[in-house]
C-alpha cells in the first residue's frame, strides 16, 4: 500500500468531462489500495480569465488580493473533483491551501512553502478518503492567502510528497514524459525512461516546459521521486530521481532549446574596474533578468567588448538604458540582435567525458550554424546562434549524440 | 464616526464597471469619516454558473464540495472590489468567511451562524482599512466551508452588524426601498420611509423580494436598523427598525402577493381523529411545505373538506400523494386548483383598528374577486384568489386602503 501524491495540470482537468475522467484514473488506483492525495490545477484558462478581470481594474493589481482572487480557481476544480469523486460512491475531501496546512511566507504572487502541517491530510487518509488539496496556493503567518507563482502546483505536489514521506509524487500533464528533444521540432525525439534531477533542473531552465525548475529542486532537496506522466493515456512517463552510477555513461541526455533570448553587445568599453556594476546595475533595477554574459578582449588597447542576453520582451527596454551607459562611460557603439536562440546539450555524464564541448561545436560548424555565444556549466553547454537555424542546430546535435538510441548500459 | 455594515448584492457588482463604482461610492463614505465593513455577493450570474457545472457531474452534488465550489464566487467579488480601492489609494482588506470568522453550524447549503470573532474586523478598521467581507459564507467547528443559502449576504450583514455593534446596516440593492407594493403592478405604489421588523418580515414572507426574511429576523433579534437603499442612486430608501408607537396609527403599510401556490381540496373526510396527520405526513416527508391550511364541514353529516396550499412546482407531486390518501381514508374526490395566487395586506396597526378584514373583503367582493381561502395574523391578511385577478386585487387594495396618499400622522 504506497503513499502516493499525484498532480494533473490545468489541461487535465480542463473541462467537466476531464474532471471526471480524472477522477475515474483516480478511483481505480485508489481501488488497487494506494493512498491518493491528489493535488489540481485551475481549469485551463481560468487563471488567465481571473487575471483579465483584476486587470480590466488596473495593470497592476494589489498583489495580496490578486492571490485572494487567483486562489479560486483551484478552489473551484477541488470542489468539481470530490464531486465527482463521490458520485461514483466513493470518499474524497478536498482541501484549499489554507485548510491543507500549506504555510509560505509573505511574497504573494511568488510565495516559498515553509511548512505543511501533515495531520489533516494523514487524518482523511486513514478514514479511507481520497485527499484533494488545491495546487499553487498557501497561506502566511497572518492567515493571509498566498499563491506559489508560475508552476506552483508542481512545487505544492512535491512539497505534499515531502512532507507526507510519499513513495512517489506523480505529475500527470499533456505530454507523455520528458523527451531527448522538444518532438515538434524532430521526430526522432526520444522518451527519457529515467534522469536525474540536475539534468531535469537544467532542462526546465534551459526551455523543457514539463516541469517548473522550482518543483525539480523541491524534490531534488528531500530526495521525492517523480514521476512524469500523461494523463490522456497509460504510458510509462519519466521517472526524475537521484542520479544513480549508471547515468553517468550517458554523455549528454538531452537537446533543448530558448528562443526567447536577444543578444546586445556594448564595444570598446574602457578597460578600468567597475565597469561591469555600471552598466548591470541600473538593468537589474528595470526588472531586467540577464541571462549569459561574455566579455572579451576586442583586440585593441585596453578595450574590451561585452555581451550579454535578455529576454526578447526587454530588449528594446535594455538596448535605450545601454546606448545612454554606453555614452556615459565613454564606450563605443552598441549592438542589438534580437533574432537569436539558444541551443543547449545536457548530461550528468559530460563531467567525465572529454571532448563533448568540441563535438558539439564542430556538428554545428559543420552544418554552416554559426556560434555567437557559449556558455558551460558541469553538465550542459550552451550555445547562442541565428534564431532562424535553431530547428536544424537541434536536430544536428540530436544526431550528434545518438539520442534517438537507447543508451547500452 | 459611525461604525457602518454595507451590503451589496450581486446586480450592484454584476460587471467590473459596477464594481468600480461602488468601490468609488464607498471610499467617498469612508473619507467623510465613517467605519465602513462591505459585505459582497457573488457577481449576478456566477452562483449559477458554478451551481451548473457542478449539476453537469450529477444533479445531486456533495453538499460539502458544492459550498467549497459556491464559495468562489464571493471571494471573486472581493478581492476584485479590494484591488478597486486600493487602485484609488485607500486602505482595503479582503476576508472570507474563514478570514472573517464568520461560524456556523455544519448544515451546508443553508448553515446558519452561530458566532462571529470580531477581532479580526476591528483590528483591520482600528488600522483606518475599508473591511470587505464575503457575503453568504462562513466555516463549521471543523474548518469546513459552508454556506447560508439564499438571501445568505443579507444574513451576513445583519449578523455582523449584530456582533460588531453598528450604528446602521445597509442594504444596497436593484430596487430604492420597500414600497407599499409591487411599482411594477401597480404604479401608484409608494416608497415607505420606515417600517416595522414585524411588517417587513411578513412582507418577505408573502412576496416582497427585497430583503430575505431570516436576515429581517436576524435584525428584530439584535435591534439592528437597516436601511435598504439603491446602489445605482442615492434616493433615500427605506429604514427597517423597531416598531414605533407611531407605526400603529397606519392600519395598512402594504400589499403583496404570491403567484407561486396552488390549492388542493380533499372532500367528504370521515371526521374522526388522526385524518389531518395521515394527510400531512406523506407530504412533508416528500418536502413539500404547506402553506395555509383550512379545514370546513362539507355540510353533511360528519364530513369535512380539506383544503390547503403548496408551491406550483409541487402541484403534481402532491396531488398524487392526496389522491391517494384520499381513497386510503375513504375520503371525497380531490380538487386541485394550479392557477391561484395569494394577496395580502399587512400593517401592525391592524392590531387596535376593526374592520380591516371586513374593508378588504368587501374591496375585492365589489371588484367581482371571489375569495377562495382567508388566513390571518395579527398583522396580516391573506386571501386566495383566481390567479387571473392577481394585478387587479392588488389595486383594487391599494386603493381601499390610500396607499397611495403619505400617511398622516
Amino acid at each position: 500500500m504506497a503513499l502516493v501524491v499525484q498532480k494533473y495540470g490545468g489541461t487535465s482537468v480542463g473541462t467537466i468531462e476531464r474532471i471526471k475522467s480524472v477522477a475515474k484514473k483516480v478511483v481505480d488506483r485508489h481501488k488497487k489500495g494506494d493512498r491518493l492525495v491528489v493535488v489540481l490545477s485551475a481549469m485551463a484558462g481560468d487563471t488567465d480569465k481571473l487575471l483579465n478581470m483584476a486587470r480590466e481594474i488596473t495593470p497592476e493589481p494589489d498583489p495580496r488580493e490578486l492571490d485572494v482572487l487567483l486562489a479560486t480557481g483551484e478552489q473551484i476544480t477541488i470542489a468539481l473533483f470530490s464531486i465527482a469523486v463521490k458520485e461514483m460512491g466513493y470518499e474524497a475531501k478536498s482541501l484549499t491551501g489554507y485548510q491543507a496546512k500549506i504555510q509560505t511566507d509573505n511574497h504573494h504572487g511568488r510565495a516559498r512553502i515553509h511548512d505543511i502541517e501533515t495531520a489533516p491530510i494523514l487524518e482523511n487518509l486513514d478514514r479511507g478518503r481520497i485527499v484533494v488539496v488545491a495546487g499553487f496556493q498557501g497561506y502566511d503567518s497572518e492567515g493571509n492567502i498566498t499563491t506559489l507563482g508560475r508552476g506552483g502546483s508542481d512545487t505544492t505536489a512535491v512539497a505534499l510528497a515531502a512532507a507526507l514521506g510519499a513513495d512517489i509524487c506523480e505529475i500527470y500533464t499533456d505530454v507523455d514524459g520528458v523527451y531527448t528533444t522538444d518532438p515538434n521540432v524532430y521526430d526522432k525525439a526520444r522518451r527519457i525512461p529515467k534522469i536525474s534531477y540536475d539534468e531535469m533542473m537544467e532542462m526546465a531552465s534551459l526551455g523543457a516546459k514539463v516541469l517548473h525548475i522550482r518543483s525539480v529542486e523541491f524534490a531534488k532537496k528531500y530526495n521525492v521521486p517523480l514521476h512524469v506522466r500523461s494523463s490522456f493515456h497509460d504510458q510509462p512517463g519519466t521517472l526524475v530521481v537521484k542520479e544513480e552510477p549508471s547515468m553517468e555513461k550517458v554523455v549528454v541526455s538531452g537537446v533543448t532549446y530558448d528562443k526567447d533570448t536577444s543578444r546586445i553587445t556594448i564595444t570598446e568599453i574602457p578597460d578600468i574596474p567597475g565597469m561591469a556594476a555600471k552598466v548591470f546595475t541600473p538593468i537589474s533595477d528595470a526588472g531586467i533578468v540577464v541571462d549569459m554574459i561574455i566579455q572579451g578582449s576586442s583586440g585593441e588597447k585596453g578595450l574590451a567588448n561585452l555581451s550579454f542576453t535578455v529576454p526578447k520582451a526587454d530588449f528594446e527596454a535594455a538596448m535605450k538604458i545601454v546606448e545612454k551607459i554606453s555614452r556615459e562611460i565613454g564606450a563605443g557603439p552598441v549592438h542589438g540582435d534580437p533574432n537569436i536562440a539558444k541551443v543547449s546539450i545536457i548530461g550528468v555524464g559530460m563531467r567525465h567525458h572529454a571532448g563533448v564541448a568540441t563535438k558539439m561545436f564542430n556538428s554545428l560548424s559543420r552544418a554552416n550554424i554559426n556560434i555567437l555565444m557559449i556558455s558551460t556549466s558541469e553538465i550542459k553547454i550552451s550555445c547562442v546562434i541565428d534564431e532562424r537555424c535553431t530547428e536544424l542546430a537541434v536536430r544536428v546535435l540530436h544526431d550528434a549524440f545518438n539520442l534517438d538510441r537507447e543508451p547500452t548500459e
